[in-house]
């Protein structure tokens, strides 16, 4: 931490930021510039609040040097984690595809998709039994019952399954079904529910926060992380900007950003970030290009008939389209799908 | 809602369109342009998602045209919205002033705080037991002893209390100390907190997500307001933007323009909207000029040894200067305070 | 200029950094700590691209500790710039109203305007005669016929007057007829404009970029300042966020910022920030409430009929009950009006 | 366009709006709902203003159903428009590659690069000679001795060259030179240049604002197609968000939505979007497998010692095996390169 005085700071100013770094155990490290002096502070940053120095008098600003993150970061774990699902290793050189409806909406609906996406090359099931939504009069999915039927539809085609939990009570009702507990982006800051899925033992698949940055995204996995769980997988799924002509804007520069910063994987979801089905296939490549360990997609067999995100859902032969494509560009990079 | 047509869309397409809203139970009326053929649906569109339309052949873009909260909205409930706790009453004349630390750190700062603000002309005590910070190496809150120290500041002062629930199953034991439960930036979407909040029929301070527009937070108000609870109260505490020299953005228009479209009080936390005391005074003057009910303002005797927020708080001496400049703009605008 | 090392950065990578800073005429100093090595380059940084240090091996982050602008900062000049305009004071106690039509329509329309807005109070005429539009089938301005407009209304009413200025070549004829040139928000770092304007000698009005931070707005007007044109006069209109209620989101927070950052005067365009003429009051009394130095208020007889921007303009009438608004809480936080 | 009544408009606030609208020469078609009455205005709504409806009596909202702009639009050309530029055609099947410095620095310096580009496979030669900075003690180009060293590299290796023109005055001596003139991001709505360019019948490459939506862009094309040059490149650069990992986010969706609502080529510039040349490769991939028509590298030989944007540029070596990575996605997404 670097402490920057005040043009004009007096010498009892510095005097009492040194004496201050000192009381708190820390070593102080005085540097006079032309314009500004500046205090370094040794030792360990993370466990300082910034405003013990900046409210001193004399004091301009407050610099942090240490990444605020210890477990997710490459400083402190320089090798890829992989999370194995089965026999699926996600972060591995095989490019991994999550595939299935937003929401479980009925026996039929998600066994022909469950069916489907594995047909067409999906290695995981995804499907909501539990729906975040922004409305109270949209469909808030199945609760309970969608479980059942995921449960079904993993028994009957030998997929894994993620799907959503969205409140701490619920995280073991929804661990006895399925094999990766999801984090919605609207829940990354939820950290009653962060606690919870750490304390699981689970893979859980984080999705970044509409609203965050990729620090934050990393700050979310520490928590999960810190209570020894360590399968945790980062999903990029776009942010929100000002551009309104899709949904909100894929950030693809998380892709090779998060790969250098962490050595936990990284997958993106090109459904929610286009919020429409044409722009699935083209970003679901680039995905692949930038280096993405997987894909999350979403697919119906009905998408006009969907309870949600219909808009973003591609057929099944739309997606075994894009399966074959996302293969070719997977090679190209060296990578396997 | 309105269908568009893409230019050149068939006949055909047009009539598959008036079927099926027809089949939906709606209106279809028929608009044929001179480059577009319109169609609108006539009925109550919150019901319909939009993908039913916009995935069918030829058609362009669906408007909505209904705004998508009935129970916010001033179209159903013209008159402004009074929330009375104890004595005070939020969303009157009055303009109210709820201050405290950001987080009960210990009885004497608790107690001291509360009794400062007391004097200074404050109405309600806030601070925080339970803390949601973005780190897991932060101080995270006393937890239910914070509660119990809020409660006898509450005892000593007579003041009413307003602190953060962070989860669903703390809904109970936050709700027996607290006068108002706040539900926080983070949690604006968590829609499992939305619904036991709801439930609680305890009044509800709920602040706007730092990147959710003013629609969605009138869909969040919307939820609690749907479980028969109609004590919700609106904060504006700033949102996320380009801009880095302010801890978020103090979105002032949404004074306004909340106060036009609900009947819910809208109050102003420029502490967080900033993220440095400095610029509280002025921002509190703001709010209050534009019509705001309420400010949320954080004081702290000692801001350079807060556990959290330190930068952004006031010392009591300063906030009674607050109270009196914020009283003299309260009366040049009609207001009382 | 502070250079972080790596962790695990090399001795041979340290003194490799302290050789560059000497070989750049600067002085290292060198700050080991227990997971990184720092480095301090003691000079004046502005003079220095960051990437000469960056890019050398070892290196993770460079810090400027430095503001990156002079002349306009508190710093080097801590007193209020005032522009005096005629006998009108910008940047003094008294707070200064300029109004008018977004553009010059017609004789009669901008007579009239100029009238009406001067009986209701205002301080300065503003109306443009060259427009720049999103669409090039939108009105574009009167151009050349709307300055002689603009002269007969200032001769006739005795207002100064402020137009905007879009290109370098027009300087010339806009500076003969305006007593104030307006750089718009498109236009803030159109740097061979801040150059042309700068040259001219004349008091500038720089509009804050739509997407710019304060510290841009700063180095734009830097650009003026650097031409010894001090006469420079900041305005906030709106950035651009998520939000798409209003047009533009008003960042009210840039005003006393911008007051502790530079002596330069600072208003406040809420008809642009919101782009509905129903907020432009409350709006207006927020930033005088915030300690702005004047308010830029779209003033049309009538806005239904307007070629540009109807939506934001107040009617006159509106616009005198405005300005006694205004007037009642510019007297309540100490100033005149 | 589509005028909303409010609920509870009365029938002669109805039958105003009706008036109205005939009035203006268009044709009203009225549809009556159960909330709310809707007014369709039948005829080319480009040329209306929306305050004409908004601003009256009853009236909620107005909506617009056309795409404002028409000579960039698919519906209008749905063909791919081709760029001839000497024998590369941009928009093609092939791939092209766009390298070279930020800035031209030396004689030896732009020499240097424009051979190692070539080599290296890229198409056509980039620098400024004209730069537009944040700061004026930046460096701010060679000026015209740089569009001279530029017409010898281009001499020299053949390559077409394309570099920014900042002002209307300075596009004839820009244009004598160049093979294509650059608007760069800070002057996507410098409207003074788009006529200019426009009016020059050169090839254009126009980059998107930084703040800029997509529509905007477009809009800005329609400035320069206008002009009856249709020789118009857009680039996608990156746009401002809240995240600061990287200095703008590429916003990697705009590629697919911009080659469906446009028939004008798209490129993408991944230097200046992440700011940091460890990221450009990947990057690179993306943006042909999301379908981009080329792309704008930076390349410096000494990037260390770059007057400008050093960071973001790669050395000729990598730029090299960039080149042959981009070549393996490109076929694996049926392009040449």
């Amino acid at each position: 931490m670097i402490v920057v005085m005040r043009r004009g700071a007096s010498q009892e100013n510095v005097q009492a930021v040194v004496e201050r770094v000192k009381e708190l155990g820390f070593r102080p490290h005085l540097s006079v510039g032309e314009e500004r002096t500046i205090i370094g502070v040794i030792g360990d940053e993370r466990t300082l609040n910034e405003n013990v120095f900046r409210l001193m008098e004399g004091v301009e600003k407050v610099v942090r040097i240490l990444k605020p993150y210890k477990l997710a970061s490459r400083d402190f774990h320089p090798h890829d984690t992989i999370v194995p699902i089965n026999d699926i290793s996600i972060g591995d050189k095989r490019v991994v595809i999550i595939a299935g409806p937003c929401a479980v909406e009925s026996r039929e609906q998600i066994l022909e998709t469950a069916q489907a996406v594995k047909e067409a090359g999906a290695h995981i099931l995804r499907a909501g039994a539990f729906k975040p939504r922004t409305s109270p009069y949209s469909f808030q999915g199945l609760g309970q019952k969608g479980l059942e039927l995921l449960a079904e539809a993993k028994a009957k085609t030998g997929l894994a399954v993620v799907t959503e939990v969205m409140a701490p009570e619920l995280v073991p009702v929804v661990a006895a079904c399925a094999d990766i507990l999801q984090v919605g982006t609207r829940n990354m800051q939820n950290f009653s529910l962060l606690h919870a899925v750490g304390e699981s033992g689970k893979p859980v698949l984080l999705k970044r926060g509409m609203m965050s940055t990729m620090e934050e995204l990393l700050m979310s996995a520490e928590y999960i992380l810190s209570h020894n769980n360590n399968q945790v997988i980062l999903c990029e799924r776009g942010i929100r900007t000002f551009e309104t002509y899709t949904r909100n804007t894929l950030d693809i520069s998380a892709v090779p950003v998060l790969k250098q910063l962490t050595h936990l994987p990284v997958l993106v979801d090109p459904s929610h970030a286009t919020g429409n089905w044409e722009w699935v296939t083209p970003l679901s490549l680039a995905a692949i290009a930038a280096g993405a360990d997987g894909l999350l997609i979403e697919v119906h067999p009905h998408p006009d008939k969907a309870l949600s995100d219909g808009d973003q859902s591609l057929r099944p032969e739309r997606f075994a389209e894009l399966v074959n494509k996302a293969r070719a560009v997977a090679l190209a990079v060296g990578r396997e799908l």
